[in-house]
């Protein structure tokens, strides 16, 4: 049997792969990894060394055409300033609206190509990392239990049921991300969540915010922020 | 309101684009047709004629790479040959899997597709032309009915309920569509079926023999085989 993994490159696509690999055998997992017109290439970077470190296949995808209309804040071709606030500030203000930094259907659109490259590729199943938190207030719906379900219903009936979806963390936080990463040794040194593009990650964006708090929650500094300030 | 139709160059979405043509209004209409690596070009060029002909916003995707890796005898990349049975016939043969011109998770990719660029030019609908004899037998498993629920629940959720799916012909057959279509006034001579790529259709393969099919269960003559001996 065979896995695909989406890996974006940040901290809980690169769980998923340390589980695809220590469930199927590094020879049996394909990483794949889409870019998407972001306004930096950190995270397809780091999606590069996660693969090399676990020996795994790894594919990359171009598919910032679909995005060239979208006004996400996330993509080049978009001039709203990255957010930097926390996720539930921002949903205070987008009144229950998905955030700024949502791009449109993404994780839909990365599914289903997951899912014709799977199918070519004879894997059957697709791992990808959404977690409870992202899909917290419709921040980013395309997180959330109920539209995994969907999707994995959409993707096993239109395969003709030689395909299904793995999200181990749909029903789990962050921070239970990160205590199950550092028990697989996941190497989150390599890692990229910030949604600059910067040196370091900026601490200030929403994902930096929050995988902060996974770390601290664990009682934990993440690697890439150590010997910072705090 | 605006719309976005999945436009193959069909008989099927041609019909599609004529009903939210007359839902909407052209103006508020796009159409997107998609390039996957087919072995011909036809239907994209019959597929801009058709969105000519209604005046809508045409776009069109070029979405080849993710059938890279993909055997489907409509592909390029394969050296299959295009089956030249009905697809009864070659149900038969194949016992119940999908038939060697399923295009992996293709309607799961055009839909996602969709979504995203539907979302990013303030489209709250997506029309596709799946019909229930594609899906009969397990044909193609990504036109079903059960398919066509989860996708458009996915679609729906994931958007953060700002976008749907309509498929208009999801409980019809092919015959109905055509008889639809007619009242329609669809310009069902600018349309493009036949898997090869031919001057004309080659009336064996298995979408043309259902083309000729469903017109012939209204009684009416498929305007590209006119003039051709029966």
């Amino acid at each position: 049997m065979k896995a695909l993994v989406l890996l974006s490159g940040g901290l809980d696509s690169a769980t998923c792969l340390a589980i695809a690999v220590k469930q199927y055998g590094a020879e049996n997992v394909i990483a794949l990894s889409v870019w998407y017109g972001q306004k930096h290439e950190k995270e397809l970077q780091a999606a590069r060394q996660i693969a090399a470190y676990y020996g795994v296949k790894w594919k990359t995808l171009d598919l910032a055409l679909l995005f060239a209309d979208s006004d996400c804040a996330l993509l080049q071709g978009s001039d709203r300033e990255i957010p930097k606030e926390s996720y539930a500030e921002q949903l205070a203000e987008t009144q229950g609206q998905t955030v700024s930094t949502y791009v449109p259907f993404r994780n839909g659109l990365f599914l289903a190509s997951a899912a014709s490259i799977a199918l070519s590729n004879g894997c059957s199943v697709i791992y990808y990392g959404a977690h409870s938190d992202d899909a917290a207030g419709n921040a980013y719906p395309d997180c959330s239990i109920r539209f995994n379900q969907a999707m994995n219903e959409a993707i096993f009936t239109g395969s003709g049921e030689a395909l299904r979806i793995q999200a181990p963390f749909v029903e789990q936080t962050k921070a239970d991300v990160v205590r199950l990463g550092m028990e697989l040794g996941v190497p989150y040194e390599l890692t990229w969540s910030c949604y600059e593009g910067g040196e370091q990650p900026c601490g200030l964006c929403g994902t930096c915010r929050d995988r902060m708090a996974a770390f601290a929650a664990n009682g934990w500094m993440d690697p890439l922020m150590k010997g910072r300030v705090k």
